[in-house]
């Protein structure tokens, strides 16, 4: 660790790493106006290692200096510089089985627009690229911004990714869609950096943001509790297929090989000695099977509880939340399955904060409460679990979060020689 | 984040920083020897950074300079400068229900001498304590390093610790140890740092350096697969109980609550409807009591396999290795239940490897292959499972190595002013 460390203490990392600092201060300060001064204080960095940062800020275009109006001084107006969030344009993408979402933002990470285009069903993976293009030719006209002006994009998607190579490993959801090369043909077209990570990933970093109540931009994040364990948060999607994104310390945590959170291949089916059950073809889990909204669907049918129409589920939770006996029955037994399976990944990673995205988690509190009072007997430490406030919009805005993070990167980047060979 | 790391760009972390990475560098080369010229070349520092770090590094005792022999070249001998492994000594001390072992080691990590003392059945938390403080002494006279001499005190103990304020919060196995203020009560006597850390998830830091086959010291750690992954590693601790130390990108990993991987508690016993278990007297989690070692003992039993006196199960896995069919079939039961609930957190953590330490681990190939076969069809991604090489000394030695981490940063402190408001 310390070796790494010693690296990173030359000149020309350290000049990055304070154009870094002044962006990021910069950017926090209410209105993104500030003075050298303010920047200085804020950084900790001399006046002349801020003026120089902003020197190469200002050569891309990221800042601007103007004469602070109302504070004239004796003399000379007070300089100050600010940030400008329309220097360069981010787009964050969802792509699902059922829909494509796309949000255009700015470099302060305001959604200018966002387009949904729905995926029809039997769509494979060529045609689920098209659509990708066409909804970020959409989303960017209604944001008047032209597509060169992106600086960096960012996708996400269900399934198993190799973030290096930009492609898809498993993805049971979407037909074709993995191996295929999306994000090289989108670096090919747009001619900027192009990530692409599991959807879950992503929202839970809009989450985490979100979840601070620290405003847009909480630099830092969120204090762990009592200060002296770490701050991780999960986000369990629950959905048809479940699966959840975890956040260790501010970074998204993917395991060895990007299948961390695979929550939903918990086998909780039978008892001690039971077999390990086949895999169905539709590559859903155990979990999955057990109390994937599906499962829901079928244990409301077999009660004779209320559902709608191709698989809905909202009818039985509306119902529950009426009285209904048979459904708050049903709605009881979902919730002990979930919280049992639940609680294997708590004891794991005891995260502090568990937020319930996906389909599933629209029940709200009727579903949410006897999942919190299962789990108090299954865990060992209190958790908070919380319905997605996100909802839908939490995969495309963490891809805009991490999108921003790629245009930083190159922003900065470009103020640091390469690395010469020691 | 970046509000944090701008904070660290100030001229006097930069000062501790330098000394952090030339001290690393400096432990890192074979004799812990080398020229101003080696260490500027392996930290990317200047000359005069790096010898303003030795002379800081020199003032406390920590290096010492030296004429390189047989090396002289024209005019005067090249200046080398050399860790003083001798200048301090740390204590590492594992206190176990049954036993306390102590090891005392110099500043590079090499361990002098250990002792081991048995806890009597029965021993509560004072007496737990004036044990530890015998072995201590009795450890230190062997090494022949008198107690003022050490530099920090890393301890390790079952159970959930509160790091911060040095307290064991619970601690089932052994009676009265959890609220004993043991750390300040260690401070007090010692006048050095000491902390205090879960058992395992000290094991786990000696397991990693272990594994990385890079020697005693290998800085930077062990590279995750293929380079895009997380590196994570879990050790599993299958004795009686059943726990897991966790580090993730070389930190410890202990969750919101310094509760994290507490593997025991997974309730897998009953199908997908079955209640919650109630919790023992003696606190064993279901998983515990499923497939820990008193478990293994009692399915020994009851299916007329080989056990021995005192609840050994040692003569089950001889018996299996001999190919007794009764004892093969409870070995097979005892691993599918254990992958069963391994699986469940790795498909959680994804850590790409997993040691297994504690009593049960002793059976060696006999269980692990079977476990391994039965985790093939419950995961989704490899994983490589090995029997711990370090064993008993596992704690103890990852106690060591915080031990040292502690002493270095009291050392790296003494060089940087204290933070002033901003």
């Amino acid at each position: 660790m310390k070796g790494q460390k010693s690296a990173a203490t030359g000149p020309h990392v350290l000049r990055r790493m304070n154009v870094e600092a002044v962006l990021a201060a910069l950017r926090g300060v209410e209105g993104r106006t500030a003075r050298v001064a303010d920047l200085a204080a804020l950084t900790g960095l001399s006046r002349p290692a801020v003026t120089r940062a902003l020197t190469e800020l200002k050569d891309c275009g990221l800042v601007e200096f103007t004469s602070a109006a109302g504070t004239q001084q004796l003399g000379r107006p007070a300089q100050q510089v600010r940030f400008r969030a329309g220097a360069g344009y981010v787009a964050g993408i969802d792509i699902g089985p059922h829909s494509v979402l796309v949000m255009i933002a700015d470099l302060s990470g305001k959604v200018l627009a966002s387009h949904r285009a729905t995926v029809h069903p039997g769509t494979a993976g060529p045609g689920l690229f098209a659509l990708v293009r066409s909804a970020l030719t959409t989303a960017a006209d209604a944001a008047d911004v032209p597509l060169a002006q992106l600086w960096a994009v960012s996708t996400g998607t269900p399934g198993i990714v190799d973030r290096e190579r930009g492609e898809v490993l498993l993805a049971p959801s979407i037909r074709d869609w993995a191996g295929l090369p999306a994000v090289a043909l989108l670096r090919d077209w747009l001619h900027c950096p192009v990530s692409i990570d599991n959807d879950v990933n992503l929202a839970v970093l809009a989450e985490r943001l979100h979840g601070t109540g620290e405003g847009p931009e909480p630099e830092g994040g969120a204090a762990p509790a009592g200060g002296t364990g770490s701050d991780c948060l999960v986000l369990v999607h629950w959905g048809r297929r479940i699966g959840t994104g975890i956040v260790i310390d501010g970074r998204p945590y993917r395991g060895n090989s990007a299948a961390a959170g695979e929550l939903g291949f918990i086998d909780l089916a039978c008892g001690p000695d039971g077999p390990a059950g086949s895999r169905p073809a539709d590559g859903m889990g155990p979990f999955e099977q057990l109390v994937g909204a599906d499962a829901i669907h079928r244990l409301a049918l077999e009660a004779g509880a209320p559902v709608g129409e191709a698989k809905d589920i909202a009818p039985l939770f509306a119902a529950a939340r009426a009285g209904d006996a048979t459904a708050v029955a049903v709605v009881e037994q979902v919730a002990a399955r979930f919280a049992r399976g639940l609680a294997a990944l708590l004891l794991v990673l005891d995260p502090g904060r568990v937020v319930i995205g996906g389909g599933v988690s629209r029940a709200g509190e009727v579903l949410l409460r006897p999942v919190r009072r299962h789990l108090e007997s299954r865990t060992l430490v209190p958790v908070t679990v919380e319905a997605s406030a996100l909802g839908e919009r939490a995969v495309a805005l963490g891809a805009v979060r991490h999108a921003l993070e790629l245009a930083e990167e190159r922003v900065t980047a470009a103020f640091a020689p390469k690395e010469s060979a020691p």
